[in-house]
């Protein structure tokens, strides 16, 4: 499908698609650009790659596809070394978690004759570095791609394919919406795991072991969450700030009238709290997003 | 091991003892008692038992060990309607959630000649009803056990065996310890899942599609703790109110805390709160409780 790819940033999403572009056969070249020593060492070591360079012009020169798979934090920098090595008509894409600051810092460099798609796909684990990746992390996963009204329409489709060779679904979505979804469906989430966490963590040090002993009630999941690399989080905590802070005060103001109906009691009312969290379970069942096979008590751990 | 046993609740955990106890021929005859006429015309039906009665005196006379598997807020109904007919010597435990407040329930009958040894199976799925059990529900779970000082020693020994027959770990507990480790390992996390799902939902009517189609992100593991057993979770909340709000208030604090680093967009604060959680899993996994396997990304899903 192309001559040449590269891939910057090679951790647990770089290093997967790096596998899976290479299973899939989706271009002749892949190279590979890691800002660290340690993850273009083990690339080499572990032969993932021909191709890993410290060089990062080198790296994109010629280049028909450039993956961005490093951190939000790192956009600014990796635009300034790539910016004038490129390859007249080049697709640039990313990973990113957040869309529409991301959409800024790009703009910023107000690029000729490059074509920005920015891409986000839904998957990843709660490990890191490149020894976490595998071949079929996008596997049957959501990929949305975020492009501007005016992006070539041949560009959109080379990037939807590419996303659909490595076994994604594709969806264009606008970098607003994109944002305020996955504030929902992602940021929440690990907000509250990590809080979670760090209360039992911070007040129970001399009931530490128990704590441990017994997290199979519930904790153990939010350890899992809790556990994914924090400069990721970082950047996107600060890069979509408007949308997880909107979020986590409806969130909060939940909290409090759950702890209202605790503290009075009141029966009816946690039963209709209770009550009002199950449909949506069944519909994300019914929608493919996950098994009806109960996994709480991990059977087959 | 026993003659006859009595298990009074078939739901999830009823029914998964059932179907444990006869699997591992734990007792001759075992006697299955359930309120609802739906649970009882289930167990006959799938003839999963030959001694489903709904009369609750039958059910517990001349059993030597009688486990309620009802919820928390019909234990006094069920002491109410067995008191009368119990063998002099029997045992009866449970399967609560929460260990005080049912104490004081059974303490409250002053009951003659009978061995209370109350315990918990931390074990479950987010499904619930008599269809929903299955025999290896216990396997390598741990299993609370939570007698008073002055309870016979071959009691308590026969309870330990009986959940160690259903393939769990037991361990001798207090119930005020019990009560306040559970209210961090599990009480905690479903108060919060239970609110995550709902500050979703509530708001978000016009993005319910999308929501569920990325909710791989996170929301969608917090939607299976959210699907649990109402009733049940009621219960707990009302009995477990003090250390569940202690708890909760710590957890809000810490989530005003991270509030205000995304805020200023604290970037050193914010790597501080998201590398503080990463320890935890690490003692999950090397206790047992968890695999390393990733599967956050669900693989085989």
């Amino acid at each position: 499908m192309f001559k040449k790819i590269s891939i910057i940033g090679c951790g647990l999403i770089g290093s997967s698609i790096l596998r899976a572009a290479q299973k899939k056969k989706v271009s002749k070249l892949i190279y590979v650009y890691d800002k660290s020593k340690d993850a273009s060492s083990f690339l080499k070591d572990k032969k993932l790659s021909e191709n890993v360079t410290n060089d990062i012009p080198s790296a994109v020169k010629d280049s028909e596809l450039i993956i961005i798979a490093s951190p939000l934090s790192s956009y600014k920098e990796v635009f300034l070394l790539i910016k004038d090595h490129l390859k007249e008509g080049t697709i640039i894409t990313d990973t990113g978690s957040v869309k529409r600051e991301a959409n800024k810092i790009v703009q910023g460099f107000n690029l000729k004759n490059v074509s920005w798609i920015p891409s986000h796909p839904i998957a990843g684990t709660e490990e890191s570095g490149p020894g976490s990746g595998f071949a079929e992390l996008f596997q049957n996963r959501w990929c949305i791609i975020s492009p501007d009204e005016d992006t070539k329409k041949d560009d959109i489709e080379k990037v939807k394919k590419f996303w659909e060779l490595l076994g994604s679904k594709t969806k264009i979505m606008n970098p607003i919406e994109h944002d305020h979804i996955l504030s929902l469906t992602s940021h929440l989430p690990h907000a509250v795991a990590y809080n979670i966490v760090r209360s039992v963590v911070k007040n129970e040090d001399n009931l530490k072991d128990d704590v441990i002993k017994y997290s199979a009630g519930g904790l153990r999941d939010f350890t899992r969450i809790a556990a994914s690399n924090p400069i990721m989080w970082r950047d996107i905590f600060i890069d979509n700030s408007e949308n997880i802070l909107k979020v986590l005060d409806s969130f909060s103001e939940n909290l409090e009238e759950m702890k209202k109906a605790i503290r009075e009691k009141n029966s009816d009312k946690l039963i209709q709290i209770f009550s009002s969290t199950k449909n949506i379970r069944k519909e994300i069942i019914k929608a493919g997003q996950d098994t009806d096979k109960p996994d709480f008590g991990r059977k087959k751990s």
